[in-house]
């Protein structure tokens, strides 16, 4: 009889540093492998990309791997679900010590790809294989992975399907039910459905939202929202700048076509804004207007920044990074007053993020939020739609794929005893059909 | 020289009792007279209806205008800028004291007239005068009244322009610029310009939401949101009760219109239900489909529910009363099992309403969510927008009219102390053009 | 080899229904059988006292003991730690399903016996065995109970020590690490720790309180407290009243203690000051002056407040229920105007007590204080300090018992969540050494 | 007849930069000049000591005293309650521009030299006069400045009195109406009366905790809490360090027994514990213990910490800078793992401090505390009582002094709401006698 392992490397007791680990007798399948952002932002002048794993392990912004030794058995294969940091962010840190190719959908490759190329501390030349949502990878004879389309507020996500000999292992970490995305299709409800009929052993699914009542308002209501912040004023011609998410390229094509409705240039300033929606737009996912302009180094910034004072502002949008008040981020920039850009009363800068609820980006927004008000700009905050299933979302999910066994993962230890709440609700039974795993331990399923 | 006097009657120093009195010279126009349910709910067993105004002025549930016997002038007219019981509600209390009509748009006139026909302590016989958004009234040789078209939460809601022969004072309380309506038309900005072109000598606006960042969303989103609750499920045949505002007739018109696209017969069920909305059809303000059934007794209800019960749920949509969890209203006499309706796991219940912010409203709503939730419902809470500017509404409407002095009303002390910080970015200085006045106090405007 | 079953019978969900089992073999003891207050308070109108259990149970008001059936064993004894109704308020609805004595220190038998007396649905007959701080009684030939004194909110408050051939289970529910009390003997530190050193096979212990920093200050602190409100003022003759929990007895000591000082006259008031208050008086545990005066009919008290108003507020301390804005109790009365005495302004209601956090009781409160403050009241709240551990507590008494298994019990699963992350600190291990049980569920240590 | 203008320099729009001038006819008297810290937090790498004015006012680091300009009158003394910073900061940049002494009690005028000695950019050569509380300064043949004995968080804080023609001017900006104060003498409440008696036109008072509740505790509880948390304790022998603000004499007087009660060495690392407690040792203001030892210089501390680990944690107890996590102070430098003093798993830290409730210091206080978490430090947090009045403080003193005018000061203008609404119970009338400043503005009376 075949047996089943579920190993919490990271992110069960805390948000950020993903990794899990699923074992099928000898066999094992490491799913995502994440960065804690929060850890390593507490610290002063770090270079992440020239430290050592066993550092970062130590400061908590890493998984910590080593548990790995004492799991019995060898790893196929390393897949991530998404691009977003706290699912690859520690693959350049962490997978070249595993013999194994990296399976991911063909953007959050693309991104694996730059996050190994700015690694200066490791060199990872594991494989890595690109599989579309809807496509099935064949690591051993008896093991196959899937890949589910998803929503989430990153392009190509998708869940994880491990398909063994005694049932599927469903990975659902990072999603949202969204019925009416602005990008890419709807999730494949057809799919998740079948694949309850068939047989799901174990569902492991994020948690973090699920303490929150009712559904995720779909990304089409950020989208009216922004709209109608851009366009609906009766001060059309005040400078306007917006900030959101480098890696929402659904969010990021609304602005660009909002852009295009107000009349104005589209012009994205930053680094992450060059890596996240450039490679996007080439590889086909968004079509960027001619007239759109990117610019990523600090000279080419503050040359358009100028071009913008001159010509005026009345005829540009920038799009730029700095959302969470990030130190050196083009917003951040301007609310110092670094760049040619000056803020005149009644320009309006536009968040169009949350807040990530930690206090050093709290401290951060504080800081910019402060300095542009005295400036006199106007803010428009939270003009934004979480990217995460909430509470109702959770319980329809569980109930189509309608899994043996459910571990709530990526979360606090309150976010999962939510998720536990609302399991209890659909007939779950803690410590027996749902658990809760803390970080280095090993759930066993016969 | 004409003088200009604004009297704080009511609603300066709380939410709710809202009454402005504007003195030209010797001529007095009342603006509203409002009801403060929170100091009503505070006691037990009262019948508001059977009670002397004395007594429910030294409750704080109503406005105090014995304070009026000492401004030297005559009431000419009494003029209401929508049909929520916090402008309306005291009318049928106080009105009789003044020899002057009520002038006040076609549905809020209706609504007044409900109100006076329940009173059973005193006999209103004031004249009711409707006048449509954008009608003027002459008051006196010099004096006429002007509504100019706006939105809120409620339909056939306006702004009052008092015209003097020293300029307009502007009446915006209660208002949302909504550019994406459901049902009406957008608020007159055109009017609006042209008034701040001809001069506006005194703006006194509500400032509940002027500490929120950013515009108010459009009552778009709630109809978008909403439609994805009802709509967009995996689980479309499970009983669905809604609850909102009766008295929002926009929202109750958008869930009469997804329960048709649900295949499902809308059924309104509650004696508010009945006053506002079928006032609304009959007037012509929305169109019920054929099917739509409208209940207002308790044996009317009964039977409705024992229908559903027979028929099947999955074929009805209630919509009924009790968003607040008010004692008696529809849900919670369902949560409680007083109803033929029962509650299975999996049904839901779909809040189309926030949480108004008293211990009362939140202790009532949370033993209705505690029963619901332990019969089985899942819940779908503030699936709803705010009908109330936000900061930058505000900062819009105030640079849009340019008032010589603007006065925050319509709220506690620290909603106008955001309002007076949003008019100082804009160059008003405190207590010379931007003033805090306290219930009681009249300010001279020369 | 003897196995040790801990059965979660109740309040391990939530705050208030508390009841556990501890099954050594085939024999069983009953920890506690606690009411919670909440879930009565969301009905309107409901007689506790008349009501069969399993109408309770169903409302979530009591223990789940039905579960009790599926347990191989037989119930020795029914042991309580302290009077609160939370740990004994269920006794007269379910200790009569058992032929068991109920064990506990002779106050809190005192109050079990006034619960058993009011109750008038069951008659329980078990025998009520009183037994001090340090005493053991014998349950069988190999199993004894032993009582730790402890410090919590109410006098003659436990621990229970249940000595089984594999060594202690010790049950620390309710409990504050208070070296500075002001009634009663600090906690038997010396005990803890040579128990620790004998062996625990398990500690089951409340978590309310785990997830806040420090130590709980000792109720020396809210003496000194109430002590400077009371008698450090520049106005010590208007009207005071003081508002405690009357099952509070040191608090209730102090202030008895300070109308001394203050020169007035101490006068209790309420039915559930009588029970308390004189129960300790009676039995010893304080001693009250000669011109104390306690009434706990309507009528002795209302003559009361007769004779206060009369012969002047500055010469009484009303001591009175209601400080958490209950209905009926006299501190409502007062605010409601329901008796003779008369607030005036400038007169203070000092709330020695804390707000507990329900809806329920948070509406109760806000409509009391409102009705006081508009009568010119001035409120002193919070002069309060728990009786429950906080995380540094816990962690010493983790340390200095040192038990092989730990539970937290006695709150909501978020509490127990802290809890976890306190002992995982300490070395504990979850699923392992330190476990997360919900109602209903039995856990086995060998 | 005399005229008294009242000018809101700095301070009634935030926390922080507190200056009022007092004009009586042409003489005008400056009261505080303080800094606001939050507003140079934002800010990297900010070097005060070395900017300009205008740069910091700018900034809205420094009272804009910019509008004294405008004011019709002499600058003849500046005077300061007490020597915290936000009360004398600005002097070293702003006082050198008044030919006027400077007047404050002994300690404050120790600080301000200091102050004026490590300031880089101005020569600040105003006299320097010191005045004990209970002293009289004659300003002009017609004015002067009486110092009143307060309590607050900083020794020799008083109230400053104007004696003008027309009666007192009272400022009373930070206090505490402490009777049980630890060190020093309890307010002057005989004072305060009389001169309540002999006539108040105005009071200048902070409005800073208006909003709370009842009143402050007394610094005794602080004392007796963290007496608690230090000597009530089953584990004497681990680690401790313990952080409050250095300028709380009386506190950190009350730390210095405790050492002595536990048997340890009381060691003062930082270099402003040398500043502060040195000082007021050196003035005979508190008596340190022959044992004392206290270092300023990055060279000795670390020499002490190495001290300390080699002859024992339990030998000692280090009093260190750093309890709002600031960049470089001392406990920063240990939870960075920068000093010789390596934390142990139970090792405890003692923050004897509220956190400044501004995002700069969350962000610093959560970065060191997560650092020391994870170095196993157990953590004491707010092991402190407030240095400022609560509302029925507030009462007392408004009544005790019966002023013609009272006017909120020192904070935001939510405190000053609260604080009207409180002198409105007591039967002032906002506009009238109450009155809302802003910076920049002057009330006249006359």
């Amino acid at each position: 009889m075949t047996e089943i392992g579920i190993i919490a490397v990271g992110g069960y007791n805390e948000m950020g540093r993903n990794m899990t680990a699923v074992r099928i007798d000898e066999d094992i399948i490491i799913l995502d492998m994440g960065l804690r952002l929060d850890r390593v932002q507490i610290h002063e002048d770090i270079e992440i990309d020239k430290m050592h794993s066993l550092e970062l392990i130590e400061m908590g912004a890493i998984p910590d791997d080593t548990i790995m030794k004492q799991i019995n058995g060898t790893v196929r294969a390393i897949a991530c679900t998404h691009g977003h940091l706290d699912h690859i962010g520690a693959i350049s840190k962490l997978a070249h010590r595993y013999s194994a190719p990296i399976i991911s959908t063909p953007y959050t490759s693309a991104l694996i790809g730059h996050q190994i190329d700015s690694e200066r501390k490791f060199g990872v030349k594991n494989k890595i294989i690109s599989l579309d949502a809807g496509g099935i990878y064949q690591v051993t004879e008896d093991i196959s992975i899937e890949f589910i389309r998803m929503q989430h507020s990153i392009i190509d996500c998708v869940f994880i399907a491990i398909h063994t000999p005694v049932g599927a292992v469903l990975y659902g970490c990072d999603f949202k039910l969204d019925r009416m995305p602005t990008l890419g299709e709807p999730p494949d409800f057809a799919r998740l459905r079948s694949l309850g009929k068939e047989g799901v052993v174990a569902l492991i699914t994020e948690s973090t939202n699920s303490g929150i009542s009712g559904k995720t308002p779909s990304e089409q209501v950020a989208h009216d929202m922004l709209r109608d912040v851009l366009l609906g004023t009766e001060e059309p011609d005040v400078g306007m700048i917006v900030t959101t998410f480098a890696s929402h390229i659904a969010r990021m094509n609304s602005i660009i076509q909002f852009a295009g409705e107000m009349d104005r240039i589209p012009i994205l300033l930053g680094r992450s804004m060059d890596r996240y929606v450039s490679t996007a737009a080439d590889m086909g996912y968004i079509e960027l207007p001619p007239n759109a302009e990117i610019y990523g180094s600090r000279k080419e910034i503050d040359n358009a920044f100028k071009k913008i004072m001159k010509e005026g502002k009345e005829k540009y949008l920038p799009i730029v990074t700095g959302h969470q008040g990030e130190p050196g981020a083009i917003l951040t920039r301007v609310a110092n007053g670094e760049t040619p850009y000056k803020i005149e009363s009644g320009d309006r800068v536009i968040f169009s993020a949350n807040i990530i609820p930690s206090p050093m980006t709290q401290a951060n927004r504080y800081a910019v939020e402060t300095k542009l008000k005295m400036q006199g700009a106007r803010l428009y905050t939270d003009v934004h739609v979480s990217g995460h299933a909430y509470r109702e979302d959770h319980w329809e999910l569980l109930r189509m794929v309608n899994p043996e066994h459910v571990i709530p993962a990526h979360g606090h230890i309150n976010m999962h005893s939510s998720y536990i709440e609302m399991a209890e609700d659909a007939g779950y039974v803690m410590g027996d059909t749902v658990h809760l795993l803390r970080n280095g331990e090993e759930l066993y399923i016969e």
